[in-house]
């Protein structure tokens, strides 16, 4: 039994688009195409809406799907005129609530404060491809909330439905690999930030039988993950990334693996922002790792310390240094303080003999960098630890040099550092940092963080 | 690239359920049980259940299910007591929108006006079989909404999350054949009413190869079907049931076809009351016939009548009679008014040569009633009629002895009558019909309505 | 990637040939359809039929699904006559090779020997439903050769053909269950021999979640398994083999089990006799539950003990009776020689204070029927044991009374033998028995027979 | 239900075999690398072969494709020499055969005449990748039968083998889109030989909405085409190949499509030679896309003329010109017969008031190559002319400049021929073509080589 004719597959949506509209009319303007669209939205709020809906509903997304930057302007400021919540009648069911507070009034009110802009959304759903438009429209949306705060209720509108449609029910866990489609396979080559991948030899290595990749992805969207994380099948908990990323590195076989290195995490949609799926990633595809390889011992990420050189720069000058160990710190920190922080800051080290005590000094630096740099005084001042450790990992090991790339050695002055996820632990420590925000970290880590020197 | 680890589907929800959890334990009381849910939904809706939602909301959805009936009760109502809105808090939001209009004070409202209930039913979706808990539950709840009208509110989270969930954007239409799971044939042999399905030799015959059955579904529940329609392709427009139904009737070269035959269309969830699929899916099924067999010409149900008797003997009795033809009419309508509408009332009819002048009154009171009698002074009486009608279909044909069961002979006094979907005219009839009621029929069926001599 | 347009699987290939032609022509005479089928063989292996050879194919398919009984006889004797070596072409290249043993002149003899009948087959095989019909063609030939020894050359091509296309490097394992489609399910209860499939609900418990089916399917009858076997996953090694069919029985919970307990495995198509697959299943079933289920540590048959009772009817009197212990056993054994063996034979058993003694007595026949009684003096008499022990199996416990059915009481005397497979030891076991008969039995079962006292 | 346990795609048994094994150790040496091999062939030959055969097969298919070239030498001499017939027992059946030419002796004879090699390979295709293993042996053969004619056995079994297992009916055409596997799509770009892909995005053009391309899949190689044809669908036959394979060339919507160009067709495995797919494949297509495309009313390749410039070079001198029409062709054919055919030849052209004379020329010269020039005075010398025209293709329309590259220019001097697939025809022209060797050309095409003036 299979579904009843599936969409060509070489047909993205925008593509379909172009093919099926060509140049777009030289006679259009923004404000009749804008035009044209709301009268769209409209209709599919009637009654006819409802019986034609699919139709009416792919005219009105293809209509979106031309507007240049300038008329979603346009949209954008109509969706708040004329599709938010009747003010008058909105009083009125608050104030029938107020005086009288029944399930019935409750209802009404609930009726009369949700827009008309979100059954909008619902209906445009339906039409063809409906909700990867609705997702890039909200991207669209984010980018201008900056200066439009008065559209802050489109984004509620969305947000909320989205929290309803992505609902992790919904999701599914899938593995990514050479034998998937190059439909997918090149939105990892178009979203992976963090470790950019170049051309398709580098892909393939990174699906080769001693890699793993996962994704969620929604049964809307089957050609598009949310979400997808690279793993590297090892042996030893890995410090540097470079090895992981070399397309001609050997293959190793994955049954002699004992740790699994998370190396990338990577979320695909801007308009899913605040709809998260990181944590519930992580910890399935730790279990489905263990189910197929039970010889894995050590679960753990080799992550950027992506803060570290902002913080050194523009943080630390306001750091006192302990009395006792003066030098070499405080000579190190004058050269972040002074010229930004930078590779060739490190690079410029005098001396062989000298490197090592900077190597010392930094270390301690980052570690208390991550240990006890607070946002607010109260979080971790760096977000991928943010991340890591709201999800139940702990900070593990500080690795020198673990990633020589440009932008690693001019984020993380070339550190890495290992999370790791153990399954015993991982509630314990999420709960220990969502209440009292606790650092799990080893005891390696905490003294080295210890040893700065600075507070 | 196959989805990761399916669940094993010998096991149903429910049937993993009870081997599971084995027997209620007899120490178990619906209080204490009840207790138990409570708790677990609290947590939730914590921080920790954010962290660990799937497995508690797994557990929350086992207690939920382990529940009986009375449980049930004391459970929808601590959903009242305690998962709706903070009067106080709704109260003070909807007074800072009344003083001061802003997106933010909109958007803290609609926060306000959400019950904790919403949120909690997001979650519990997280968990396996998640959504076919909370059909499951809204079903158990309607049952209750009469006597219980402060659960409206209950009621309204749960539609209100289905409509968004169940959005047509996210359903697809997949012919069921026998070379179908068993899995989703039993699901035909469960929820077909209108005409039972006798064991698989029966089933069998409605899924060869001159008959199609399409079902729309939804991915999470992917071997449930939500509503689904059976379809025989034949050779003119049939009038009678019971040939389409006959296991042993000839199997047809479904080519040389120039009909689609509708003869039974099934929602199967009560639980997805008022989220309506219906008019879609005879639509597109519509299309997918069109497609596979291009010499189809007509487009038909084969419906019951099925409050023709009912009409007959509770409200005809007001009819006035024209003066004209009083004596057979007056003499059919005696026989109804007098012994309740059946089956037998017919077969009395005196002698072969007063049949067919019953047969005659009874059509054109029957056509009188489809076309004349209202619910409202408004809409037709008769559901079935309400249904296609909405849906743009037209009143075409109406059948003596069309379905000869006992249940058509009592309810529609063995009537059929054929609703026809003309693709060119179905939105213009939905539009009439929906603005301004008015009632797509033939000239047949029209004519003999208005020889009826009732008004 | 779909494959491209797949058959309707409402529409087996007997079915749409029923559909397609409709009855058959009154006209039609066995001469005359054997006629027209040997011309379009003919035309098949024409140059004509390499370039349309798939419509050609499919229409010579059917004109043979066609034919009756009557006229198959006619075709096969013209698959003799017609589509056998050319003799004189035959002799010379046996000539010529004797002269020449060359490579070219082995291949000239290769050709010369290879009937044109398998090229016929090959070329048949590319129609519609091919492999399928040359599966049946094969069934039907087989009953007639009892009487047609000159159609075994047919056979040998036939079987020729399948020992290739059905090669185990072609077959792929799949489990089969609820989930699994209706035209495989109705397969199962159409050739499941051994214990009768009654109807839908019994199917439906051999497929919950606690036992297990799997079937070896080849890519071109994929709805149609080849051989299948029947697993019960059940604590303790079993007895008897009524509990595991009953449908009421309640459902374990699989992880809980320590026994996979194989009580059924049915070889579905006679028509590829000789073309063996049982032990191969058995193997990989055997790593598949592994696998999944690390608890078992017991695979074993709950096997009938077919030949029992007739042994005992008719070879046992020529045994000779140890001296010792006369009574019991010779009035035993004079119960079945006289009357045959029965059921009855063993109610009739004279009060509760004899039955012990009879178990025994019949218990250590049974043991020595399966340990000792021989073909020809090598293999064991008992079919079922030569399958096992050649598959290697060991001989583990014998159950009285395990199967009460009436075939399992008139068969085996009710008797049911399990045949452990302990992975350690099948290569060794089935080596020691093809190279020189030995029998694997436990202690057990070898003391029961050594005290049967009758050699 | 799914098939149990793939194979994990990432590994390609090639790649496989280097992880299991790694590097080949030190101290193999050819001669033992074969004794090894060939004592594994010799056990799988045996009774615990029968048992053991997917091990011992897999062991054997490792140790086959760790063998270099030299290795294999030797193994292929042991295959004649070892796994040949027993002569002997071969003359004795082949004597007892010409006595007594009974069934019973022809199937003696038939055994006796297949090698133990043929069951060898069967027994082979059992293990891991076997059929993928096996067809690359017989490409390593193939490569050595010139040197090496008493391997002519074994390439006749395993070419026996080929064409039972890759018989048509057991093949499945499947269509090659952007939704395809990775591991497929590299398989195209591997194997084209045609038009070369120039990676990723050249070949992302090619299954692009208004390109399709489609290839025969056996089951057992599922991620490896047998073959695959390129089409392009165009709006009038096109005469020019390098538009089609433009990457940047715009998208045509395929609805407004009249013409389908397939303008590559690509045979993938050289071990497969014999085993013919090509008009089965062009046949099955134009049916595919005739379906999906009502409004396609050309079906035609855009095919090299790729002997011509060979032809000119080598042939032409023989030719007799026809005293009327000496200049210019004389001029033409001198350059060629001079220099040898190139491109340069055509751009030394001097001045633009003779290139259309010299077009002319060619043109007629090419129709006459096409038309007249044969191989043993029968089938036409061009190969591709032979192909499409034994399909029952006819030559339609010559095009100057049709392919500009630089192996165009080369071997067609820059000519490309559509070749034209009339269904209504192409039946007769085959027979015609393989009875007649009469060549199916359009009026155009034919007058054009008549005005060659040669002979």
């Amino acid at each position: 039994m299979a579904k009843v004719r599936p969409a060509d597959p070489a047909l993205s949506f925008q593509r379909m688009l172009r093919m099926l509209i060509g140049p777009r009319p030289a006679a259009s303007s923004p404000r009749r195409d804008v035009r044209k669209l709301v009268a769209l939205c409209e209709t599919l709020l009637t009654e006819r809406g409802e019986f034609s809906g699919r139709r009416l509903a792919t005219d009105a997304l293809l209509a979106y799907a031309m507007l240049d930057a300038e008329s979603r302007e346009l949209f954008f400021d109509r969706l708040v005129k004329e599709f938010s919540p009747a003010t008058d009648a909105l009083g009125r069911a608050a104030d029938a609530y107020r005086t009288d507070p029944t399930q019935a009034n409750l209802i009404r009110l609930q009726n009369a404060v949700e827009p008309p802009r979100q059954e909008l959304f619902r209906r445009l759903n339906q039409g063809e491809g409906g909700t990867a438009v609705l997702v890039e429209m909200r991207k669209h949306l984010l980018a201008t909330l900056g200066k439009h705060p008065e559209r802050a209720g489109i984004d509620a509108d969305l947000a909320h439905l989205f929290r309803s449609w992505f609902n992790r029910g919904f999701l599914f866990l899938q593995r990514i690999d050479w034998g998937t489609s190059a439909l997918i396979l090149e939105r990892l080559v178009e979203y992976e930030a963090v470790h950019q991948i170049n051309g398709w030899p580098d892909l393939r290595r990174r699906l080769d039988a001693d890699r793993r990749c996962y994704g969620f992805f929604h049964p809307a969207l089957p050609n598009q993950p949310l979400i997808f994380i690279e793993i590297a099948l090892v042996q030893g908990l890995p410090a540097k990334v470079q090895p992981l990323l070399d397309p001609q590195a050997p293959v190793l076989d994955p049954a002699t693996a004992d740790c699994a290195a998370f190396y990338s995490i990577t979320n695909c949609h801007e308009g899913l922002r605040g709809v998260s799926f990181g944590n519930m990633l992580i910890k399935q595809v730790v279990e489905e790792l263990r189910r197929d390889f039970p010889r894995l011992k050590t679960f753990a990420t080799v992550s950027p310390v992506s803060g570290f050189a902002d913080w050194l720069t523009k943080t630390s000058p306001a750091l006192t240094i302990d009395e006792r160990r003066p030098t070499l710190l405080r000579k190190v920190l004058d050269k972040f303080r002074g010229a930004g922080a930078s590779a060739s800051a490190i690079d410029e080290a005098d001396g062989p003999e000298v490197a090592p005590g900077i190597q010392r000094e930094l270390s301690r630096l980052c570690a208390s960098y991550l240990m006890y740099a607070k946002r607010d005084g109260k979080l971790p001042l760096d977000p991928v630890a943010r991340f890591h450790l709201a999800n139940g990992a702990r900070l593990e090991r500080l690795n020198w040099m673990g990633d020589t790339s440009a932008a690693g050695l001019a984020r993380s002055l070339g550190f890495t550092v290992n999370y790791v996820y153990r399954l015993a632990d991982v509630e314990r420590n999420h709960e220990a940092y969502a209440n009292a925000h606790v650092v799990a970290a080893s005891n390696e880590l905490r003294h080295l963080a210890d040893r700065s020197f600075v507070v």
